[in-house]
């Protein structure tokens, strides 16, 4: 299957580079009736556009989305979905000078001898520009979910060194780094801005979490729900890690500490993060994602070019220098098109199921 | 598809249950002419096999396999090929206890949840006993790739608190822990004497690392190598967490550390672990995944009955106290499978691209 | 994916030659709790065994089928299905003479061209061996549907010149040809043992019919229900022709005379098979294959061997003049398969949906 | 996955409404460096235009396609190809009359009780104006098969019950109709002046052939050739039957005479239409499909409205009369989508497999 496609049933395809006219993606199997505005899906391209202040990429982008089928009279219709969303400020001439040389740690060196042709301009196809149709199509999945009660939300968990654990929902909105602690942000502040003077960039840990979801969802053996989440989360742009509830934690933890216990008023902790046997246990399923330092700086870097000659390399252009900064927003998509997913599948297979046995789900 | 298939071009499709008659797999899409005996896929079902060494469970199989089809005068014919392995240790009666009640950190809650049938014999489906069919689709994998140049092993880099820090292939097949360092087994030896008269168990870590691969395999944008990787490694049981290259570490870094320069006479660091962009680099890939510690220990823990009432469970049977010992195999089958697929996958799309462009891969 | 599985949410896979060890199969997707027995599966399997009459094979083969996982307690469980059918007449030495040379309209040639590899022992993989698989699992498929109110069965409407229009589903199970007409038996009879003298083999046309389905199975636009059936039966061997409802009919057909109307007590006609748009109706789904005469026969054909030398073959061995005539339960079970799959694939985008309107479907 | 995704490596995601603004595509696993222009998706889309003669809907649609993404200074980048067309001609007035009621013989019955939810307009999702992204995937296609020396061509072999015997394809352009004889085309145009006048519609049938093709395309068992040819033909609106090389021809035919023998000078006959096996031979590629006459006709039908009260329905709007006349540019779409798809397939599997055995292919 298409390496641009995600999903089974709930499919998301896209297509579309840095610098070329247009992104634009199919989302295929939403279920019909569904009432989907414009709005909706512009509310998390807002939260993940560039250029809203000074700690992100200043390239400007109104990242407005066009629904071009699927939905009639505000309603999904069951029928396929097509998105469009077109690029506006695509400055190609920042980007002739790299040409014809690799930029260290940048996808140039694999797409080139992958394809033999390569989309020079911003990165072209391996620039983070794609996730904004993650986020449209995500809010889809997202607005179905609520409708099942299911709720997706992600914080900012780290920021190069400094650790932020979470303190309220209420903060992640109201400041640039989807920073759950108003405290801390006056250091992330000052911290990027430091990075900023150094030329320098940094790293970022996101944690995702669903609450909500009920027991059942996950496709054992390979399409466990863990698994699928992994795929979903490292496909996004400089993820390098992903973790599901205790994570690498667990390796040093002991059977006895890491088991979550049971009580007829529900699981005791949470270091599965909501999936027992790849299947969702009606616990909130949390996630952490590591993002690596962009690699688009303006410090020189030792590279080569495509005839192997040595070169430095400055990369120019408008970049994010803490690219985890604007991923909490596609995060959540990613898990929400990942649980949509399921849930259709699982309901395919085992609409029948009728239990009569408690759900948990605390903590 | 099938949640019990991996792969696009090389697909690997398994059944088979704890303690039913049976695992059985089709593996499809095996390019035609490779040679391929029984003792190929033996070597590694015995280096995955239990009860071979005081440390794993006792349960004594001989994981003999046996070749249904695909396979003509020795060499693959390109048709699917049938694997079958009989279980013949299975001890129903160990389990009868637990028939009615949910073990805590196991998938009995969600299985019962989500099919609201379960054959609570062993786990069932849920048990690690499916991964010896991995291990053995993965043994084709890993024969066609040596003809090509690409060799994958792992080892065991974390026991619990013991962190251990690679020193040499040659050390990791003369201990049963898959140790690189031979100076630290009696450590782990002791480490685990001891857990076992706590009734404890303990998490792992473990690594894998593909040598030769070619740059080019990987599907950009949702299956990246990277995102695939995590998909069939995270799919392992018991596994919460899944990175890549520098993985975790990487949210700490700045760019400038980060970023992996490039020389005529190579990569200069490998923090990417062999991906860059979703594709592979031509270095070494590496991939580290955490286990936690198995839930089935004998030390009580608190659960509920499938009508919610509260009870004590001690998990009796013959169980691994660290299933992390016996997973280096299964990592190393799954990232065969993997990159296994992508390399037809690639050669589908871009057998036609010739690039006259160095390629670099030290480190 | 595998070109060995068939379906997206109820999948089937298969390997398994005609002159090697055994047949196997794994059924993914069936919705747990369903009560399945060896009966219901070993029913049609003899329903298409060989050797049951003199106008097949005279080839001896139990087809004895073994269940390996996935059905616990006499009820399927929801996870992966594993099926066994051990060869126990195979005769590869009936084959050796034609083991470098290409049997005139067989596969030999176009297998050997894809692969270089052959089995060239009864046909391989490309015998049509492998259908007792797609019976087996069908047998699944028709156990579930059967509890959805759906009935799918086939009968042959065509035997080379010999035209049989329906007559009483109660003849077809009463004679060897799944002759839909006790009266037409005998002609049948006369025109096959005529067949075995003249040393040759003829056609067959076979219709399946499939009543109670709900209206609004089928997936558009790709995977409309007409393009599915299409694709499952004409996957079967010795098929060159599909249609539904009128079929190649309607090419001389008016407008006014191919639509089926609507009054409140159903439609007035089925020219669409039952299908309209890709998506189910209500009506009774109505398909018709043609199989081509097979070329296995005895009367020497001009051909190559491999080394491009021309050659006399005569096709020796065990083969059946008409393998239309064992065709009907393998078209019934690709139709159940298709049919089960868009069922699941149905309900899990559109469970929400309730509709307060009238279902027709009558004829 | 995507009911609206054709391909396994080479995959065709569409969606769009006959009345809602745009139609579009997402075309992924196009082999990079091929050259592409507008122009070579144009010529297609205009063969296929409604409007161009008096004998086809007066609908006028310019069809300009735009391309979004995947081909970077006229070649083809390797990545995801997205392609987009306008709808300009839509008059939704036409269509509000019908909004509760079904069309007799038309998808609107379908439609409502598959989604609940129906776009009226036109026809919406189920409208044959779907096809025109399928002819513009299919051109990027044919531009690589031919660069392969594939050519793909089709014809109209039947207008209702006038049959076309094949002549010359020099004629097929020059005509309507894709009438391969020129002497029969005034008998054609007659037929239809005379069926608009009666307010009636009609069937075609529709004949598409691949030249060109080496030997080894199609994936056993389920994943043929053929199969997958009957599963792309069938999948077009109106087609209710695909036939391979002799079709139904064969049920009355004799081994003796439908096996096509070899020489080394080649095939001597083409019964098969050049698969053997499911998997081509090396021979022509040839298909027939039948279509339905169209129910979009003024003259009146029986039907029932949503509440399900009988009602008399005349389809006004703008209608093709024969939906065959412009389905010859869309079956030869969907032919060179499945042939580049199995191509790419074929050589992922079996790119080492080298055979020094002669090829045929003649007739």
């Amino acid at each position: 299957m298409s390496g641009n496609t995600y999903g089974k049933l709930f499919t998301v395809t896209t297509a579309g580079e840095s610098h070329g006219p247009a992104l634009v993606a199919i989302v295929d199997g939403c279920p019909p009736g569904l009432e989907i505005s414009l709005d909706d899906l512009q509310r998390d391209l807002d939260r993940r556009k560039p250029g809203t202040s000074r700690h992100t990429t200043q390239r400007q982008e109104a990242d407005e989305v066009e629904i071009l089928s699927g939905v009639f009279e505000g309603r999904t219709t069951g029928c396929a979905i097509g998105l469009l969303i077109r690029n506006t400020d695509q400055k190609s001439k920042d980007y002739s000078a790299i040409k014809d040389l690799f930029r260290p740690a940048h996808a140039d060196y694999t797409y080139h001898h992958k394809y033999g042709e390569r989309d020079y301009r911003g990165g072209g196809r391996s620039s983070a520009r794609e996730t904004a149709m993650r986020v449209a199509a995500g809010a889809i999945a997202k607005k179905y979910l609520a409708s099942q009660g299911i709720v997706i939300r992600g914080y900012m968990s780290q920021l190069g060194p400094i650790e932020i654990p979470f303190k309220t929902w209420d903060s992640v909105e109201q400041n640039a780094f989807f920073c759950p602690d108003p405290d801390k942000v006056p250091e992330l502040e000052a911290y990027m801005d430091q990075l900023r003077r150094d030329q320098d960039s940094v790293g970022a840990k996101i944690t995702v979490v669903a609450e909500g979801v009920m027991p059942g969802l996950g496709e054992p053996i390979f399409d466990r729900l863990d698994a699928e989440l992994a795929h979903a989360l490292m496909s996004i742009n400089a993820v390098k890690g992903v973790e599901i509830g205790a994570g690498f934690a667990c390796v040093a933890q002991r059977g006895t500490e890491h088991r979550d216990e049971l009580t007829p008023d529900g699981f005791l902790s949470n270091n599965a993060g909501g999936i027992l046997g790849g299947i969702s246990s009606g616990q909130p399923i949390v996630a952490h994602l590591a993002l690596k330092p962009t690699s688009s700086i303006t410090t020189p870097g030792r590279s080569i070019d495509i005839h192997g000659n040595p070169v430095d390399v400055i990369t120019k252009g408008r970049h994010d220098p803490c690219v985890g900064i604007r991923a909490t927003p596609i995060a959540e998509a990613m898990m929400a098109i990942v649980l949509m997913d399921h849930l259709l599948r699982h309901r395919g297979q085992n609409a029948d199921v009728r239990v009569s046995t408690p759900v948990l789900g605390q903590l």
